[in-house]
């Protein structure tokens, strides 16, 4: 690579929210690998072929930072990773680490308002920052993130929610719209905004593309949907769709389309992740049981009996393994099964649909479009502003949008 | 039912080749259920809530005839799946015996030119006819359809390839047009047609429509092709999309789409019914194994290390079990695991499609096409006519089709 | 068979508690089928070629009856199963019809003395008897099971549990002799017993042995094996071990032996049938999944990370259908994965071995042995009277019990 | 470890046929770790709490050398099966990397006499030494051990078959006696010997103890257990039972003492390293295949048809996969399945019981036995000198050894 070269490339700050986990440093370790041409990019849908003529932003053009309420780094999360999950290449390691520790200094204590348990129990950081009210959160994140893009001479700076997951948040009426929303940002009580919510909040208002890669609220709020409009943002989400849902969603659509009728779906997750130890906190499982199950109904007309599970078995680390018994029958009342069992590695999987969705968003951008990218449902569990859940539809979504220049 | 809408009601003549197997004793015991109100009409395509406005022939409308080298009737082979494989209900069975009786009556004694051994080790008619030439076996089918359609006042006759799988036949210089291959059908030897091919061109050549369910030859010749132009008859195939196929035509374009590479697709079929006990023999499976490893190289675009294998176990009669195993690449070399296993009863997922097929068959005839029927790809693990194997866009391909009125 | 040797052949009464269940139905079909010479005795361990020398009970010597609180009888139980999971055979349905509805004129109400709710949500006959005490429940049990006795003229009268799991029994001071018991029976409240264990006592007092295919509490008391040894009954239970618990019990062993260090154990569970309905309320599901947890750390002689499920999924009818996923440490901290899946006809598996345990109970009266049959270990998740858990040498302890004459 | 420890260590040379594979890499690094403290003795059957007075040979007490016809050593091969693999700690190789050098510098190159094709095309070595006579190989052969045991001052010297599969030899007049073997040996052709029972002679006769892992003939003929026996020599074989096999030699018992009938057993294998590569080939693979499929009939009693495949799927390098299908029939002709994937890495499975069967044949030669180990059988597929395939009854067998002093 050339200084020429370098010098006319975008700049892209990748600001992620949960920046000391397993999603975050593959996600730094991968764009470290892939500037230096140490790995294919194998499992980026940005890469693929039929998408060769876009200008997507390189992986050389990536700055990192982010948030989080935990100690550690880029580096050091990756060799936890490593150590426990078996992943990633020793040379790669050490070829990309001084990469891994020049972007840990982008990383800036959490800022906490109305603190979650089972997330809570994991802050070690003792710097972390207590806000007294939303509005004062916002104020303490948007700091870091225009100081982040100053410092960097970024050209995008894309905020990218890959922290644990919330507990389902009650929307009431402080959420509806912009103008309600407001004023209940100066209260301390009750919460106008979860915290994934605050951080959307600021990274929207100052003019930063947003996107949730949990089941947490985010940015969908009709308050924070206003938001993107008036500010001219793009924004997406909700849940990536990365393993077990993402078959879901392409069998079940099988099913419906030979009118084969399914009786009962039953799918049982085990993982053990930190994702699977906040997990394992009821509260927090039920936003993510939520965003797995929905799908079925929407995707074969009628609801069988479903079954999801999710559990922390802490030998599998960033294993996730699933167990799906599809139970359906056939002409003439027969009755059969499909069972799958997948066996994928979270983080690895989620890594390079960060770096697609930043490269996707920064395009929006680049193209003026503002609100919910609705083209990148085949993303998602739980895509905002999509009611698609046929993967194969969703991937025309995108391929159409993509035509489209 | 009153008799005014039965006098209105098209007759629809279904002869099958292989009469008294387990496809076509299952199609006859459906359409007669279903006729009686006794059973839904799960796993037809057809009968989707979204193509409901055409007017696709009932089920009262059916008769069934057929051609068999072996003894047997609709009813027997009906109740011989009932007692091996478990499947039916004693009620159904016992209410529609009588009209499998009725269109048993219809089945002739096959006719033989080329033997097949793993084939014709099953032959027990006495009956069967020896043809000294392909043209001589053409006349004695195009008899016995034409004196059926007579017989039953039929306005369409569909026939429906449901025997045994042959061996590969090697294409040669005979088979590549029209005009080449008349002359041969004359001479007793080298063969001018396998056995599949030579009913096809006797439906064919007596302007009835022709689908086939099987790896076998059938009308995928060049001089057959040519022959479905000349008379203006549509013909469909190849092999019937009904298991692990089908699942490999939508799970495949999932890991191409994300990215992810497949390493090696590992898929072993187990099933005990006569099928199986054919395709125990290497040359007759060969025909299989090619029809179901084909399509991963043309879905993912390139060729991963693959092995297919099905094997005879008498056990399982028609529940055919399979295994699969797919070893993927993710992102930074990490290598993931996805396996399924399949439990269907062949029978029951085939029928449904040749009531689907002939009723589709039918409808072009009366829309006055002619040739392959390249939309109905969605039903073939080799669709003719059409390069497409991905479910979700063959789907697409028949709905389509449909759309247009 | 002829006159003589019917004459001469024990007979054998075997009264169910829950004789309108799967269970009881399938053992009833079971005996009159094996008794008429319609079916083999396969999945009977007392019918196994090394056990041929022994004088167990023939089926044509049994009669049946029992209790319940639901309607229905032997027949009307065996035809539902039929119906809904597709077992048995129509012919021999029929051909045991007769003697099916002869055992069912044996079946008496159940007698309530402190029921469960998910239990009593089953309860659909009107006559249930309610009782104020445990000693009135004690009483109107021990009628029935002497008014059978001396209609039937029998030899031997086992009873055995297989009614609905109840929630588990806090033991206190009252249940720790005979002698404590014995004045708490007479008192309306606190329960004294679970009804379970009241129909324990009314049995063990009578003199009949009691065998317990439940996670219940049954003879499993101190004051109830004091009034065994005290009546010189022989008893044995404690929740039969059909399906996943039984593969577990050969392969703990496996990684025991060869030193390989189980991490994690998972084990799903799903099935339809009235046993999953009431273990799908929690407190009646404690019992079973208790019972199907514990073996682990007694076999591996250590505590890895279990996870046990067992679901109500209404389609699997009485398919128990579970996947296990084993995750161990081999050589070098390398982790390896075992999973398996069963999938097992609950009835089925169960009947045979009610069978056996009849059989065997009755050949320890003839014996002239007392108290808990603790050679019978293999038979049971918890076995009462033993420690050991491994198969291998639970069966061990049976053939040698069996070579001693 | 202290010098006067040191020096009162019993010294062990284990001599490896096959050095630079993956089981012998493994087994070296194990070893080395295991001097050095780096890592628990997990999956060796000898380091079992209940055999922990035995005087077994300590880890810093082996010394290592070997035969090997390809280029390679003990440090090479482990690096390739990490980088392949993904198995072994970084910190572990380089902790013991200086030992596998040292140990390398033992390796000695292979002596050919009757090469078979697919094990020569891995043949790479330049110094390969081809021999005339069986003889002439034994010569050089035992040249290369003696010097080795002088070299390092060896109390003991175990040679152990690790070597790739042969085909099946067969057996004639030559092998039954020692007498008609040793002119035999002097002849160039036809061949008296396969090359794996080549280098069994050669140890037996030079009085070293000789372990079999493989299914090749090794010291499996008449001669050589004569052989054994005069020269007072214990030895032990044939093929390790490591993972599928494993696990059917307690599931197969488990069928058979319930009653259950095995209607169909069905085992598909899919490996991808070098035992894999020569599998492929359809001569090696019979040995291996059959070794594999014969236990069943013995465990169950009877013969149920049985499939069993392996396969070369290079993707997975060293990780065995198996699927099993068992289709068994219980009471009343209920038909149900038991299916298992088995995840294993094979050197790894197999590396902890080379040390263990070398410190058992070390064991044996101090009590002065000779000829066939008979209580070794719960380490082999086809344990030579036992007829006894149950899995834990094997184990008594090893325990009561063991027992005795």
């Amino acid at each position: 690579m050339t200084d020429t070269v370098v010098m006319a490339q975008r700049r892209v700050g990748l600001w992620i929210i949960g920046a000391c986990g397993g999603v975050a440093s593959t996600t730094a370790l991968g764009l470290a690998a892939l500037a230096r041409g140490l790995t294919p990019p194998t499992g980026m849908v940005t890469a693929l072929p039929q998408f060769a003529g876009h200008d997507f932003d390189e992986p050389a053009g990536f700055v990192l930072g982010g948030h989080d309420i935990r100690k550690g780094n880029f580096l050091t999360a990756a060799r936890e990773l490593h150590d426990r999950s078996n992943v990633f290449d020793e040379r790669t390691l050490t070829a990309c680490a001084g990469d891994l520790e020049t972007w840990s200094a982008n990383i800036r204590p959490g800022v906490v308002y109305k603190p979650n348990a089972a997330i809570t129990a994991l802050a070690d950081r003792t710097d972390v920052r207590q806000a007294r009210t939303p509005r004062e959160a916002v104020d303490a994140i948007q700091a870091d993130l225009k100081a982040f893009k100053t410092a960097h001479k970024l050209d995008h700076l894309v905020v990218v929610n890959a922290a644990s997951t919330e507990p389902p948040f009650e929307v009431g009426d402080d959420q509806q719209s912009l103008e309600r929303l407001l004023p209940a940002l100066e209260r301390p009580a009750p919460a106008a905004l979860p915290t994934s919510s605050v951080y959307a909040f600021a990274a929207l208002d100052a003019g930063f593309p947003y996107v949730n890669m949990t089941p947490s609220r985010g940015a969908t709020l009709p308050a924070l949907e206003d938001l993107a409009r008036k500010r001219g943002v793009p924004h997406a989400g909700q849940d990536l769709k990365t393993g077990e849902t993402l078959v879901k969603s392409v069998l079940a659509p099988l099913f419906a389309r030979r009118n084969l009728r399914v009786l009962s779906w039953v799918g049982h997750n085990i993982l053990g992740n930190r994702d699977g130890q906040v997990l394992n906190d009821p509260d927090n499982k039920a936003s993510k049981v939520k965003s797995k199950d929905a799908l079925l109904a929407e995707l074969l007309g009628y609801k069988p009996q479903t079954l999801v599970s999710i559990e922390f078995i802490e030998s599998l680390d960033d294993w996730k393994t699933a167990w799906d018994h599809i139970h359906f029958e056939g002409f003439l009342g027969a009755k059969m099964m499909l069972q799958f069992t997948w066996q994928g590695c979270d983080s690895l999987l989620a890594a390079p649909l960060v770096i697609d969705l930043v490269r996707l968003a920064a395009l929006a951008q680049r193209r003026g479009e503002s609100g919910v990218m609705s083209h990148l449902a085949s993303f998602f569990k739980s895509p905002v502003g999509a009611t698609e859940h046929d993967f194969g539809k969703q991937f025309l979504m995108l391929e159409e949008y993509l035509a489209k220049r």
